[in-house]
């Protein structure tokens, strides 16, 4: 996941308690898809399917590792999942790969000696985008600041030092702001590198990388994340009083721009074709860990619900596509070059749905939709009551990539029991043990449930929202 | 921590279900100390000491790290503790090291690609004493194996291969034979090498070293740790058919061994100096993290709990001695030597404590003694009501170090919330992160005031101990 969970943190704002005026025929029809809900659960936690989201997933992993955008590792992992999709007994329907121009970032080097107090090395972990520091490195003193309103008081004492940012986590949309934001202003000041405590509110010495960002009207800084850990020993030794002197070399490379794909595959609607329920989360990850929570999970089970619909049968009115994001990390560029390239087909996306916030136990599905599309969306959550995951909140913000298109058409996104998804995220830590067979049943069975339905309604969802209560990130305005 | 939580794991075995007849008098006695205890109490948790011990050891840990048994950084750490002992304001008694020989093993090289499915480092983390494998690794095929069990049902296939035990945990106490344990079972089977699954109930992709045993009468092979993710990796992949192969390179040396200390100081007993209840925790550490867990805060409670004695003017009727043991983790050496040089003292011991299993919110005590001294300890941990932790609870063992005792002479350790211990326990993560202030000032306060009352009672704690209901590792059988 990209972006933060903007979306949980905001959803406070908003009101769940709708009045909610449905047509007794609707809320008929949409109870009659009881008996299909069902066989899709059944078939995914007890019958055929059971376990299947997992394994798949727990092979592709295995078998490729981390699959960070510009790698050829990425692109070998998607030839796999087109081949795997079209095979029999997958059956899914018009797969193939959409041509992405990406970034290709790679980390190289990357130490960390503090020279005193004391000498010892200090693990660090390159941001996503960071630059290089000068060849060897630069050895400088630390300053260590607990929020940019301390940076600002210190402003004077920054030039030609390492800002050290021992950010407090408070949320991960609060706190991300130090890693997104905290090369640039620390440079404002003279900075010449910076280290930013690791956004996560539990660790056992863990580095969390992610992208960050620069403005070319600021020189640019190397920036590394340490561990909350050690940021907590850097900020005791400045609170003593004691002089801290870092040796830090950062060495990276932006490399040639690659051509990658976004990942389709679909079952095709019988009676509107043309019309589009949309399911997706992202085929890259960073380079550290293996990618099996972020996205790893929210890509298996948005292409593997389609092959449980297809398997069962369930062929509705509309088409329901499944599409894995390429280059989410790196800022969202698979789903910017898709949205370019199907402009003209907006019109005909029904629902947008993507899971990046974790497959951990379903809890329901967070929505950005109108009042007469919340009420729809609470009822078809009513039919997930036999795996108690029926919540329907309004958020301000659903999915990461899917965010671009969150003024214009309903989306939708994963709830889940994800509290601890931060302890793993961006780390080496995201690997096949966060994960659970049975919770990703659930999720699975939740996703084509929820699509099918969508996607076969005889009216279409409707397609206005609400106005958005807050700023869009700028990288959102595409 | 040497050893496990045997203790722990065996107490349910013993019941706390005492039949108490202490004489009114005695517990009268005990309870008139109720004053005393509570001015230790809010000396430390709320007076001049509040967040001291903390303070104290974070400075400690964050001027020399980790402290190995044979590196010069542990020396350091001791010389800077006997003066600082010394020191004004601080004025503990007879404050001196005592000279125990210790061996010198220290990691170098530890890598390991997997070549086969797939191309990938490994991260692994040599065992303490491990040998080395040949000068530039061994390549070789890898066999996984859940237990001990497995392992001589595929004892045929073992030959030659890298035996990789992906043990569950169940309990520290059970699992950590695969570590201790595994090379010699694997190599009597033709194992070149061992990779052991970190002896942990949760990991953020976490390495745990900790020593191994080696048997002289069979092939001394490498051992190393990896992650509880990897060992599920290469279940998973074993599981499927995958032909693993690895290439494994571990250099470690047994340099010449040196002196070290083991760091004694004292409140000398008022009426019988030569009578001592001693209290006790460890000094050096691994060489992963900085031994702020284990054992910083059972070593720093230790000597702090005797600062707030002196500087409350509390002088017991016997002494309290405060010991930090060198050389813990190679194999209770510092412990060994101590009971050599002192075999004619020991008589004069009362009671001997040690904290090795943590220093989170203290519960009460463990211990191993006879009924009256049960019952004499359910009396005094009554005092401790103030901090709510007054519970006094039998066990098999008390400690690690002191276990060499266990068998003379009555002995207790701190009781406390320490659930998560082996989260952290002998890797990167354990620093100051895992320690609470508030925790470690009830830790000291409970630890002051036991040591006082058993060295200030009238009469002798009594000596006799309990039938040991199991087998005393061999290490302990000194």
């Amino acid at each position: 996941m990209w972006l933060s969970t903007i979306a949980v943190l905001l959803c406070a704002s908003l009101s769940n308690a709708l009045t909610c005026n449905l047509s007794s025929d609707l809320v008929k029809e949409i109870r009659s898809y009881q008996g299909t809900v069902d066989q899709i659960i059944n078939a995914t936690t007890q019958g055929l399917f059971k376990g299947k989201t997992y394994d798949e997933l727990a092979y592709f992993v295995d078998k490729f590792g981390a699959r960070q955008a510009g790698s050829q590792v990425l692109e070998d992992s998607i030839d796999y999942l087109l081949d795997l999709m079209q095979k029999e007994g997958y059956d899914l329907e018009n797969v193939h790969g959409e041509n992405v121009t990406i970034p290709h970032w790679i980390r190289g080097t990357q130490t960390c000696e503090m020279l005193s107090p004391r000498r010892t090395n200090i693990p660090v972990l390159t941001l996503g985008g960071s630059v290089s520091t000068i060849a060897n490195g630069v050895e400088a003193e630390a300053i260590v600041v607990k929020d940019f309103d301390e940076l600002d008081r210190v402003s004077e004492k920054v030039k030609g030092k390492i800002v050290v940012y021992n950010n407090e986590y408070i949320t991960y949309g609060v706190s991300v702001a130090y890693r997104s934001q905290g090369p640039i202003k620390a440079a404002k000041y003279g900075a010449i590198a910076t280290l930013i405590r690791s956004v996560t509110p539990f660790s056992l010495n863990t580095l969390h990388t992610g992208q960050t960002d620069y403005d070319n009207s600021v020189t640019k800084i190397a920036a590394a994340s340490i561990t909350r850990e050690h940021a907590h020993m850097f900020q005791r030794m400045q609170d003593r009083g004691d002089k801290i002197v870092l040796k830090l070399n950062i060495q990276t490379q932006n490399l040639d721009p690659v051509t990658s794909r976004n990942v389709v595959a679909e079952i095709k609607g019988s009676r509107d074709p043309e019309k589009v329920v949309l399911v997706s989360g992202h085929i890259d990850s960073w380079d550290v860990g293996v990618g099996a929570m972020d996205d790893g999970g929210g890509a298996f089970i948005s292409w593997y619900s389609l092959r449980v619909l297809k398997a069962l049968g369930l062929k509705p009115k509309r088409t329901v596509r499944s599409v894995l994001w390429t280059a989410e990390e790196p800022g969202l560029i698979g789903v910017q070059a898709y949205d370019k390239a199907h402009k003209d087909e907006l019109d005909n996306f029904i629902f947008v749905m993507e899971s990046d916030e974790g497959t951990f136990t379903p809890l329901g599905l967070e929505y950005v939709a109108g009042d007469e599309g919340g009420c729809i969306l609470e009822e078809v959550m009513k039919l997930l009551a036999p795996i108690n995951a029926t919540q329907a909140n309004i958020v301000d913000y659903a999915g990461s990539d899917i965010t671009i298109w969150r003024n214009i058409l309903p989306t939708g996104s994963l709830l889940n029991r994800n509290e601890n998804y931060f302890w793993y995220h961006h780390s080496e830590a995201d690997t096949m043990d966060v994960l659970d067979p049975a919770a990703l049943d659930k999720a699975t069975a939740l996703w084509a449930s929820v699509a099918y339905v969508l996607a076969d309604l005889n009216k279409d969802f409707p397609r206005q929202v609400p106005k958005l209560n807050v700023v869009l990130p700028s990288v959102l305005k595409v």
